[in-house]
């Protein structure tokens, strides 16, 4: 099969391509060809088949076109303008989450109805909004309280309707935010939930911007690859009407998270955390979601971690080669 | 103050407007003039105001700006491709309904910091889909089963993130089923909600489509324009997020439509109602909400009629100048 990346340079998108040259397969099907299209050139990457790396201007006219003229059978749509920055630039947001998605769609219904891919679109629990019940049912309401998490909420929206009028088979993942992230952080405005444990374990000092009671619903970046894979293979519902589902994952508080981080890593990485409360940041965070049922998500076989001691280790492993700053 | 209404020559329009002309003013403010804007030019209408009337393409480049070119006080935007017709025509739906209403908000946007008009929007119940509780919460979540629902969710999704981010101060109304319509019927597919009251009392046969255990949710149009009066002149919630809401009005099965006819139109007008049942009308309507709480706009004023006679009764006197076909 031809697997069309979309954000292949991001740090889901890098991953997912690992897993996939690792795999060399998806589900029962080998992989033939994949594309990886993100706005700078993806690394390149040793895989059993043919990898194109392409650089490109998503929204801009005829790129989708372009992306699609391959007849990928399965699309993997990561690209996004993150929630920080989506808010500071509105047009830079919607140019990139709303233009961007709309012409994709726009371009797999005009390639005719004998072309009908898979797309996998990354939204994000951000198209849930304040104020929350403690956990979260599957039917709630969602007011985003964010452009960014607008601006996935109405591609949920496209998608499902282009799902039902039959123009492709589509599911669209809510995922939780994913912790621990490598590298360096990047403009998401839940960039400490990383910092926080990335950093002490690499010898670095990192800010905790908010008090200790805050309560979020976290997924490693091994578990957001396994939800990608499961729902690129997986048999999708009949039922294609709201075909976008909140993710496991696991809610713990930032306390939980840094006596996680004592137990696994003992007490000289949770020493480099320095609290400095940060207004801004706190505001943001009070309107984001705290846990899910995920019911729905977990009855179609995605699976998450249950606790954030395995959320660390799984940085350590797969980030650190097994070891970190004492 | 100037008022701009979009979709002036559709029924909720006109009536709207001749509101206006009627009292001369909205709320404490006196109207000064008015745009009157559609597909179609809108008939002339005496009024104590002047009334430009102008035609033209919604979504073309460029028509948003001409709209807004006046600085309009107050916008009312009511401009759309009805369900029926969305659902068979996916590309004229799309590019009226989002296209359009995308282009409005952005010239709201792009005429400045200083330019923040009322703008109320006119959405619909058909941003819920089934299945439904019985009754249906204010904080329920939307999973459109149209394009038409979609278009409308979208665009609300998008108000409301213009109405965060303070670029203009917007009101997004769920209207119910508009019952009795007057005129020939449209492309809507709930159009038997009138078609059974208004052609029986017009000395015509109307045909119903569904069984009389069908249950729906209306209001009169004289109601509707009591809403948009409301909207236009009403302090706006605190609460910038999710500013739409499920409008007040009466659930009633179409068994007690037609026994609320016979009560104030006597025996004669329902012999008129044939049935002839219709599976495809039928599976539609089967996917559409039947009753709301709207508990949060009932709190902030909206009112609507309570019974199916007082509908009827409406109808009669706006209408049909008091009498009918016995």
């Amino acid at each position: 099969m031809h697997v069309l990346i979309i954000g292949a340079a991001g740090m889901v998108g890098r991953k997912f391509l690992a897993r996939l040259a690792a795999d060399g397969a998806l589900g029962e099907r080998a992989v033939d060809r994949v594309t990886a299209y993100d706005c700078v050139t993806a690394d390149p990457l040793d895989a059993p088949f043919p990898v194109e790396t392409i650089a490109g201007d998503f929204p801009a006219d005829g790129e989708a076109e372009r992306l699609i003229a391959g007849r990928p059978d399965l699309i993997v749509h990561l690209a996004a303008i993150v929630s920080g920055e989506a808010e500071q630039d509105f047009d830079k947001g919607y140019r990139i989450n709303l233009d961007g998605s709309l012409k994709l769609l726009a371009a797999i219904r005009a390639a005719g109805e004998r072309y009908r891919p898979r797309l996998v679109f990354a939204s994000s629990i951000a198209v849930y909004g304040a104020p929350f019940p403690d956990t979260i049912p599957d039917s709630y309401f969602h007011t985003p309280l964010t452009s960014y998490g607008t601006q996935k909420a109405i591609t949920e929206l496209l998608l499902h309707d282009y799902v039902r009028k039959g123009f492709l088979d589509g599911i669209g993942l809510r995922l939780p935010t994913i912790v621990v992230r490598p590298g360096a952080p990047n403009k998401a405005a839940s960039g400490f939930f990383s910092n926080i444990l990335r950093e002490p374990l690499a010898g670095r000092e990192a800010v905790l911007p908010v008090p200790d009671t805050v309560r979020h619903w976290m997924a490693s970046p091994r578990a957001a690859v396994g939800f990608l894979v499961h729902a690129a293979t997986m048999g999708l519902p009949d039922d294609v009407n709201g075909r976008s589902y909140a993710m496991p994952g696991h809610a713990a508080t930032v306390g939980e998270m840094i006596a996680a981080l004592e137990r696994v890593a003992g007490p000289g990485p949770v020493g480099r955390i320095r609290r400095e409360p940060d207004p801004f940041v706190a505001g943001i965070v009070a309107g984001w979601p705290q846990a899910f049922e995920a019911k729905v998500a977990q009855a179609l076989g995605f699976e998450a971690e249950s606790d954030m001691d395995t959320i660390i280790r799984i940085h350590i492993e797969d980030e650190l080669g097994g070891s970190f700053v004492a």
